[in-house]
């Protein structure tokens, strides 16, 4: 948890100070600085002068000094567990769009789904006194993340709505979902149908997708215990890795729902590699909707959920708080889709 | 460019300060300054009182005070095109994985491949003095990033190591990679080998690329006019438009060299849809080495990138030379690595 110095050797680095423009358009530091934050009643002429003179000297506003003495920053806190696949990279993506029209800069995190992580990001990232975080939490107890609204910093969590949030959230229902493809999946006729999850990320989202499953399952009357945690990467090569798994134990599966398109992606290949012909033989249904999930062969049936827009609303939400708008509601449900296509 | 400004409704709002730290300790500020900083020659029975009042308060030092002061930030600023695919996520990746080791945060912005959105993002991150920047510039014309070294912030560009950096960079060769990869496939005995690229984007190291391939082409008398820059979006459906556009101007072509892993997949599974046999009826090659290429059907002939180890090993080269330490040499390569699999 070091502090970074600069190079000693150079002494003072040479970045024009206020001064240093005030010197060069023979003006007081406090109108440099009037102009500069665009003040009223500053007249033309001198205002032009130091705006030239700021210019010429490639002076850069200190926002560091300005956020201190205003108690207000233009920074937003994102913290993820990952953004080494493309399901919370679409997300970081929109949070950046919607904050940088508004020339707001987003710090990013990454717990790499360890709880710890996660707290020690979250009070590094709070003493930097952002103006709002936005939270895709790891697990269920979010202790470090609950104290922050009441020390005033506003929290925006995304992805899940089935828990209480904190503060606010915006995303959808990872139990409704699941529970809307099992439920397409009996509809199709199938009965004996694997939920399929690896063991390695253990998240909140996840979790909640398995008791979708496990509602329809019971509701249904389909075949019980076969949802499966399985230890795989979540990539394309852990879905091969989940179907061999799934394929040695000869569990007689009609269907196999992954809890991630890029994993049931994988699947597919490796049911191309066996010559098992989907969904004939097998169906298969994912999860996210990502791009390549429509062209695929066979075309991917998934739940599409709005991974760019969850960014893009907890950008608007957080901003509408801080001018003090008051949000209408504290959980926002952008819903999802189910898209049916070739393989289930 | 607007500022956010808080909630003005709660007036200040409840963080607790360090003079609230002093009060519940009954100590002065300046003796919670000195302990929460670790100094010596404060008695232990002091310390206890401080840190156990700071504790209750739920106080976090600010570092936006103390950066200022010691004119030191511990944030380090990345500027990407994007992070929507996987390319740059997993070097954002490894550049976080490694700041977070450090206590350092990460600053994100995203130029989508727009030169004036990325001078932009430049000169309001400098705002924030960062400690250092890690670019993945757009364009040759790096105007806007030349002139951060001479002011005392260290510029650090990452994956393309062709053109001359600015301050120093760190990546590989576009051009030795993409002059290997066709001279592979010369190699192979393929004469007929198409280039293909994306028009929305028009970077440096594609354009890097373009000219290996271009090399290559001239030196091995391969067949001329076969460098294609077309209109689709860097995504597996990208592929397929790209791969439809080929096949319908009967070009007679027996391999295709994309310059992305994601769009080559897309151009698999068009292959796959109207069966034209890879690599018998045409060979086809990516750029990246995504994990999905080593258990796509068929498995994908690449070029390997070091994507995760550029971030980190950018972060390391930051993080020395803020220890003032002298970096060896300001062009670090990488390297990649030819990856023959089934494709080509």
């Amino acid at each position: 948890m070091g502090r970074v110095k600069r190079d000693a050797e150079g002494a003072v680095p040479p970045v024009p100070t206020m001064a240093d423009v005030a010197r060069a358009a023979q003006v007081s530091v406090m109108t440099v600085s009037r102009v500069l934050r665009g003040a009223m009643y500053v007249d033309e002429g001198t205002g032009e002068k130091v705006k030239a003179a700021a210019a010429k000297l490639g002076y850069v506003p200190n926002r560091l000094a300005g956020s201190l003495s205003s108690r207000s920053t233009a920074i937003v806190a994102a913290i993820v567990p990952t953004i080494a696949n493309s399901l919370f990279a679409d997300t970081v993506q929109g949070l950046s769009d919607e904050l940088g029209r508004r020339g707001i800069q987003l710090m990013l995190g990454c717990s790499a789904y360890d709880p710890e992580l996660e707290n020690s990001l979250i009070s590094t990232t709070v003493s930097w006194r952002p103006a709002g975080i936005v939270a895709v939490p790891v697990r269920e107890n979010r202790a470090e993340l609950a104290l922050l609204p009441a020390r005033g910093v506003p929290v925006i969590e995304v992805w899940d709505i089935d828990s209480k949030p904190v503060d606010a959230c915006v995303g959808y229902s990872n139990f409704q979902a699941a529970y809307a493809m099992t439920r397409h999946l009996h509809e199709q006729g199938y009965r004996r149908i694997a939920f399929v999850r690896s063991s390695r990320t253990g998240d909140i989202r996840t979790a909640n997708r398995s008791r979708g499953y496990a509602t329809a399952v019971e509701e249904f009357e389909l075949a019980p215990g076969l949802h499966f945690e399985i230890d795989y990467p979540l990539a394309t090569s852990g879905g091969v890795i989940a179907m061999r798994w799934l394929l040695e134990r000869k569990l007689g599966l009609d269907a196999v729902f992954f809890s991630n398109d890029i994993v049931a992606i994988g699947a597919l290949y490796e049911c191309r590699r066996r010559r098992i012909a989907v969904p004939r033989n097998l169906a298969i249904a994912g999860f996210g909707d990502f791009d390549e999930a429509s062209v695929c062969v066979p075309a991917l049936t998934t739940v599409r959920v709005p991974r760019y827009e969850i960014g893009r609303r907890a950008a608007e939400m957080l901003v509408a708080r801080l001018d003090g708008k008051s949000t209408r509601s504290r959980r926002v449900d952008l819903g999802f889709e189910l898209v049916r296509r070739e393989s289930a």
